[in-house]
């Protein structure tokens, strides 16, 4: 059984991880760690991390920026990995993190999603087989009305990868509508529809001549990235010092 | 047997046309008007319109803006009723339009897909029902990678019949990537997808609380819109005077 | 303020309408009804339904088959209208249902969502146009791998109300795997893709020559199902005896 | 600059090929095979193989069923590959072509098109992936209503690809409606839509908890399957005898 140390329990990831991890077989939480102890979670919850004496294989992270540096912290002296989903980092502690993972195991990724994640692993294969063939590659990505940034971190994540395998020559387009120009074959075009109250749905397009090859993927709740940190909490779990991603976990290597 | 002329007939649309009346049984090309008399159509091709002398119950017009005077001329001297398809007419060919259709029926459609223009028709209705309940609207447009205009003129066309059915109140919205804010609830977001050799889709989204409604329409080649000229035709020969749209020939009225 | 009593209150759309209804500034739960009063509702549960003395302008019905007897005796009693969302009723009670609504106004509905029936009466539209143009129809429906029954009810509910608009001439296909034959003019396909937790996806397919039409409703949640019935009730309260369903509360008439 | 012999120069995707070799710099139709010469195509044209003298480096053959007995006798005796497009072959021409492999390269696939032997590589990979995540696989192809064989020859060709990988102890499901029972999880849904001129769409659906992954393909015209030809063919040229097929080209080994 991998023992857990969830950062952040009582936040909304926190919780869907709880309530997912009640039912797991191989994996539970032993110890919660949040501002506030004011939760029925069914494990101690410890307000101060320096005060955290459980034993645990790993830690689950999805707090707020401000909390990471004495998690990393905290990591570098118990020597327990930590799976980090937390987003918005500064320049400096992202550095942070690299300094800590010569000492121990760190997993971050811009998506936790399992799916997402193999999603990218196959674009690259994709896009080296039908860019040469000439095939344009273009991303749509629909999310809810409530969503401020845009393009989406995972619809650049996505792009960022494509763009990657192409020795990073294409660049990107995000409105067609100011000029009456040809489409440049080195660019991505990305788009950010929003309305109501869809969760995240990333396309990505291949068109080439007289050919269409699309990758979707569709998130029904945000339980998918839980879910997806729990698997990679179970792969993080005894690995040796380095930095880590999601496409560790799905080669299982 | 509806006895068409066409004008324009040996460019691209015009050949479509030839082929497509070959097989029709309820209308039939007598006349061909062009620059041009370089093809075997079997009908008599007048490189000048004013020396076209054959009988006709209507014209079907893809040429260019160009020839559209000498064009409404003709129409309005024999009050031969005029399909016009072709795009791009300046303002005061707009004005010269009108005034001819005070005297003979004039038909003209940003699109003239039967397909299309019936959608246009269920779009304002899904809006008078679906915007009152908090759906957001978004349309994506994909074409080939040789389009230089973006957004298409039938996204526009789209959006256009929505924002009429809603009092002309929304904004049309072509980038979201430099800014950081709410989508506004009266905009509607047009997305200009471009690769490949994609002949035309359309895809209207309207996005709620829990649920998604998507009207989407595919074109496989440009016959389409040769065969809602030809609908057109066989609808406006022997109409009174008057300004037409494809609307109408959907009505059948 | 439209007073509702709910029928099925402590059930799982009893429960979603009970949420819904707490931020509604036109209407408001009074009392529930249900076989058991163990919840924290905020409004007075009865557990017979004859005991109920609760004033009222409509009743909302989420409940089971075997309790629409005495609902529908209580309607008639009181002639409070009902939104009967109750499904799977025998052939006894659907005659009693409409001997009821002699008296009183009775709204039943094959899905109670406003998307759906909206969808439902722009098909009819479509294909009175697009059958004549020689386009054929086809439905696809994706549920979750729990479904038991298939096609699902609304495919049907489609399904039959576009045949209806074609005169009922229309023959289901389900299978075409069996044989080798061409398409039948008048047959529409029906395809149930079933797989992981997908809430409900209809698509239905227009094709012709050389475009597609397709009319896409996704539902993200059984929400929707909830504030339909709502809706619904609103509509239905203070309306003559009579039997109504969700087309009357979209035309608003 | 590879020299190509086009077998069954004449029939439609002969021509389809022929079209496309005009422009291409690297290979060059230098002779032609068919029961009929009556067409301009700017090479010689045999009507007896046996006759055909032309050095040329691979043969790429679209004939029919009864004529690749002869074919395989050439290429065996001239020591020529070629790329077998023709579908169709009976037990005993299976049994040929493989003899004829052990002396000459033979390159033999279901879909010709780079594009969906692409996807068919990545399907493995995320079948592989995403089953062990209790993921469901449903297959949804679209053709038009002329085509007779249901499910299409590609949509089986996809299912066996992935079934391969998961140890080939899938079922294939093509009807759902005559009973009420939960999905098997060891099945795949495999549904054939039938309806107007499409040319030909698969789609390959992943759906698990809370999150759907698709891969899709749209083909636009035939022109793709002879543009995979001719890739096919430039690849094969020069290789040493044996069975190849469509995922040797992609790889490029």
């Amino acid at each position: 059984m991998v023992k857990v140390i969830m950062h952040g329990c009582n936040g909304r990831m926190g919780q869907v991880i709880t309530g997912l991890m009640k039912e797991d077989k191989e994996a539970q939480i032993v110890a919660g760690i949040d501002i506030a102890d004011n939760r029925e979670n069914g494990y101690p919850v410890f307000t101060d991390i320096k005060k955290c004496d459980v034993e645990a294989d790993v830690i689950i992270d999805f707090a707020s920026a401000q909390a990471v540096d004495a998690l990393l912290d905290f990591s570098l002296e118990t020597r327990i990995p930590v799976v980090l989903c937390t987003t918005g980092l500064s320049e400096e502690q992202i550095e942070k993190v690299k300094a800590v993972s010569e000492n121990v195991a760190v997993l971050k990724s811009a998506n936790m999603s399992l799916g997402v994640n193999m999603l990218i692993k196959l674009l690259k294969e994709a896009a080296n087989v039908l860019v040469p063939a000439d095939f344009d590659i273009e991303i749509v990505e629909k999310h809810h009305n409530q969503k401020v940034d845009a393009p989406s971190g995972t619809a650049l994540a996505l792009a960022d990868s494509i763009n990657e395998a192409l020795d990073n020559e294409y660049a990107y387009k995000y409105d067609r509508s100011q000029e009456r120009k040809l489409r440049d074959k080195k660019e991505i075009g990305i788009h950010a529809v929003r309305g109501g109250t869809i969760v995240g749905e990333h396309e990505v397009i291949f068109a080439g001549a007289d050919e269409v090859i699309e990758f979707k993927h569709t998130a029904y709740s945000k339980a998918i990235f839980g879910k997806g940190a729990i698997q990679a909490a179970k792969y993080l779990a005894g690995k040796n010092a380095g930095m880590y991603d999601m496409s560790n976990v799905i080669d299982g290597e």
